[in-house]
């Protein structure tokens, strides 16, 4: 079964970078929408969204906030992890087909609370930034090596 | 069809709030977990979670962030609205079950570039506060009234 690791507190430094790559596809925007309830057509129809200045189907923004959120949790510092807080500027939209890679960089550590700072950077295929902020979580303090969790299957009907 | 109506930049004023509720169920945190990638066993797996603190899974905090845009989009301002960007602090757990109750409130305009900033809070059936922060946006300056997106169906399997 495929696990996931992350790193302590004290296995992290300043400076230290990690990477996250997620494709959107149409699918995702479905589930993104059922799950949070944002049903506006400009995510989901594309006859609409053809009127609007962005042509065709845009993804929610704060789906690439799931996505950097994902990168966090998944990588750096991965499993154990406790969100405290996240900041978001969404700066291009995302398209059906972008491939989103998450830049993350450590840019502070606050030994007291364990805190880590954590630039967060989403850049599509075309190496543009579409949104950025800064994290600021709780890192765990033992190692852990989990079990990825098995999604069941899901199907989108027609 | 049902439709979603929207505020223009004129019509919201300072002050103004709305409210939005969305149920977080298991499906949801599976629907959030495929579209963002995060398999954290802490959201999925029941036996896996009795380990951790919390003593059963909790949904991903950024699916409260994404439950926070979904008011942005659907209520306040609605369709048309350009999210511009979003701090959140993350305060509480979020479990299967619980009810998220979206509290939005115009903070500040400003005219030029028809920017509205909304404070956040997200408040769960206890009357506890799980989630909260800022949103700018860029208001729509067009009266709007879209048809909301008919999701296809989801099943999920076991």
């Amino acid at each position: 079964m495929p696990k996931i690791s992350n790193f302590t507190y004290d296995e992290i430094y300043i400076g230290q970078t990690a990477q996250y790559t997620k494709p959107v596809k149409a699918s995702d925007i479905v589930l993104f929408a059922a799950a949070s309830g944002d049903l506006n057509p400009v995510h989901l129809d594309a006859g609409f969204a053809a009127t609007t200045p962005f042509g065709e189907p845009i993804a929610h923004g704060m789906l690439t906030g799931a996505i950097i959120s994902a990168a966090i949790a998944m990588e750096l510092p991965g499993p154990g992890t406790i969100y405290l807080s996240q900041s978001l500027r969404f700066r291009l939209p995302v398209k059906i087909g972008d491939e989103i890679c998450v830049h993350l960089e450590v840019t502070d550590k606050k030994d007291k609370r364990k805190f880590v700072t954590l630039d967060c950077k989403a850049v599509n295929q075309h190496g543009k930034v579409v949104a950025s902020g800064t994290a600021e979580v709780m890192s765990p303090t033992e190692k852990l090596l989990v079990n990825r969790a098995e999604l069941p299957e899901i199907e989108i009907g027609g």
